[in-house]
């Protein structure tokens, strides 16, 4: 019953991320795949009496439906949360969603026509270009540099489609450690992204997972709190700060954007769960966010730093391998020799029992196909010491492979 | 900004029953208005110890992200309390989703191009026509009657749509206890149903949140568990039956379009909640849906006797006012004579502090202004008696207006 499907997946492919997870369920594969929070994060056992208690007492609330626009007391917490940040919110500005993903698709739902076109970083969140994909965006890539989105380029970019006569809506940024990148975006660069958008009347949809994540260097206004206009969306999730498993974020919006985005949720799940949203509201109550994440920050610094030191110690010099040094966030990107196929060369990963995901599909232009994703979150700093030895053998037996293929060696 | 609005939300507007909602907080207000289920059959306790022990005990895996296609635990449950139901399916069958309400959106997102007509009731489920919306589905109505869709008037529908060149999809119905009508399809209209569906090539959405909420009558197969072509697609809310707050259901589906409904499911939310699904499938497999849902099914059978019995003390006879007595499910759906708008009306039963649903948001072609569905689940049978005694004062008080202003009285 084919015939039956519509535009929008007969073309999808099945997520390459999504079926990593599954390759990280057999126990003998070191994985660097999946963008997954470490566990040991996780606040478990307060959140497991917390969870009992507000079950037991308030049931008939949390266990209901709920207000599409989100829980008041989380949003409440939020706002609260956010003010030390610079960022002036009340909770009309805040919408609850389920998770930073459904954020995704309710911007597009909101604001998004098919063949609108956003621009979005070469690399970007692979599942940010699969949301965008759904709704037929096009999509438009920009290179990174080491200090985030090439802006000069983002120009060029924007007169070639204005003039093609292209309807220009957004452009989607992580400023802070990049996924899959790990790079973060300057603040001067923050402040010129903020007027490119006004002159051009572009909307800017911020994504902020990890920038709460920060272990190393000067943290960083989001441009969200620059903005006095209401033109960027910001969304923050829960995944990485608190647990992925709640399905929670919060996404800013002003006046009548987010009165869009809640007439866009209400058809997609009437409500995010209450009960995931008042667990996490009487945790940031109770406990305080920035008190966890302080906890957090060094658990990540390590492992980062586990892998910064294992790349140094395993990979082979002058072969033309680079990788990024991220200041916070899940995220280490290698660059391979030009040439090398980094989807090809993980089915040899795997034979070598570690996996990671070929950087290919965070590339909206067909490109990227020698760079790599590492995520050091879910593995232990030793285990990622044996499996960053695992993958130097494989990248050094790739590069001889190809100059021996070559004529070169 | 609201010039960067899509196409799709430009037209929308806010849910009645989503802004009548906040209505309910005002607690002097009686409403039937939500179609919410009643707390008290929430299995607060068992879930309040559940909670606790997996997020203690599990978090690594409970709070983590899942797969999109849900939690294995879970989906074998449902198979295994499926298949006493004649409905044979494996884990590979079900896709687990953040409630119906999404299901509907990855039906629409899987299957539905600009334009492709989907058939419903008259009235329909409000929640499915906002989804529809948001697709841009043209929505072709069909009559209800008293034993579910009219099925003459489909096949009209059908061959006119066909000889305007329309792109004909799916045929949605809430077969028991419909939302809002209370109607549930006879066993040979299920089956005509079918065989329409297959000479047509049309899908069936085949929505059950209510279908074991049955408190009278003799259980009746899904239309699911007559087709043996996998065109039915079969949603299960589990907002109903255990409890709305989890934001869980299941959907039904073979084959290419079981991959489908993943491929659009990744995008939207990456997966539902790890932790709702374990606590339902924990809860499945310590107590028993059977058994839960003996124990809840007396609840809404006395509000339901309580509220076809103030209908029958407090109404006037002989004023063109009938309702439906439905053998299960939340709702029963009154029409008053012709002429009476109860959209207007709601105002005045606001001030009498009474809330209901008034009908032609239910009308996909524009009719049932003299309509209004009453909802029991929420309110015990003694307030049901009063709120309904408010309610027959505001619907004599509008007819004896509607007179005096036509002169017959």
């Amino acid at each position: 019953m084919k015939h039956h499907f519509s535009r929008r997946v007969a073309g999808a492919k099945r997520s390459a991320i999504r079926e990593l997870l599954k390759l990280t369920e057999q126990p003998d594969i070191i994985s660097f795949g999946g963008g997954l929070p470490a566990p040991e994060t996780f606040p478990h056992e307060e959140m497991a009496e917390i969870a009992a208690e507000i079950i037991r007492e308030k049931y008939a609330n949390v266990l209901q439906y709920g207000l599409t626009e989100g829980s008041k007391t989380l949003r409440q917490a939020i706002c609260d949360w956010l003010k030390p940040q610079g960022v002036e919110a009340t909770i009309h500005d805040l919408l609850v969603t389920t998770a930073s993903q459904q954020a995704l698709d309710l911007l597009c739902k909101a604001f998004i026509d098919p063949g609108d076109v956003i621009f979005c970083g070469l690399p970007t969140y692979l599942g940010a270009v699969q949301a965008f994909n759904l709704f037929e965006v096009d999509k438009i890539g920009v290179q990174l540099e080491n200090d985030g989105m090439d802006l000069d380029e983002l120009e060029e970019r924007i007169a070639e489609a204005k003039d093609a006569g292209k309807t220009l809506k957004a452009i989607y940024v992580i400023p802070d450690f990049q996924n899959p990148s790990g790079i973060t975006m300057s603040l001067e660069k923050r402040k010129r992204l903020l007027e490119i958008a006004r002159r051009e009347d572009l909307l800017i949809f911020e994504d902020n997972p990890y920038g709460h994540l920060r272990f190393a260097g000067e943290p960083m206004p989001s441009i969200c709190s620059m903005d006095d206009e209401g033109r960027v969306l910001m969304m923050l999730t829960f995944s990485k700060t608190l647990c992925a498993g709640l399905r929670l974020a919060v996404m800013l919006a002003r006046g009548d954007l987010m009165d869009a985005l809640v007439r866009a949720k209400q058809p997609t799940d009437l409500c995010t769960s209450k009960l995931t949203q008042h667990l996490a509201a009487q945790y940031i109550l109770r406990y305080g966010l920035e008190n966890h994440l302080e906890e957090i920050r060094p658990i990540y610094k390590e492992k980062r730093n586990a892998m910064i030191a294992a790349l140094e110690r395993y990979m082979p010099e002058d072969a033309g391998i680079s990788w990024t040094e991220p200041e916070g966030g899940l995220f280490v990107w290698m660059r391979l020799p030009e040439g090398i196929d980094t989807t090809d060369m993980l089915q040899d990963a795997i034979e070598h029992k570690v996996a990671y995901v070929p950087g290919a599909s965070a590339y909206v232009d067909g490109g990227g196909q020698h760079t790599i994703r590492l995520s050091y979150s879910l593995v232990s700093p030793e285990t990622i010491d044996e499996g960053i030895r695992r993958l130097a053998e494989v990248v050094k037996a790739t590069i001889e492979a190809k100059q021996v293929a070559a004529g070169t060696r």
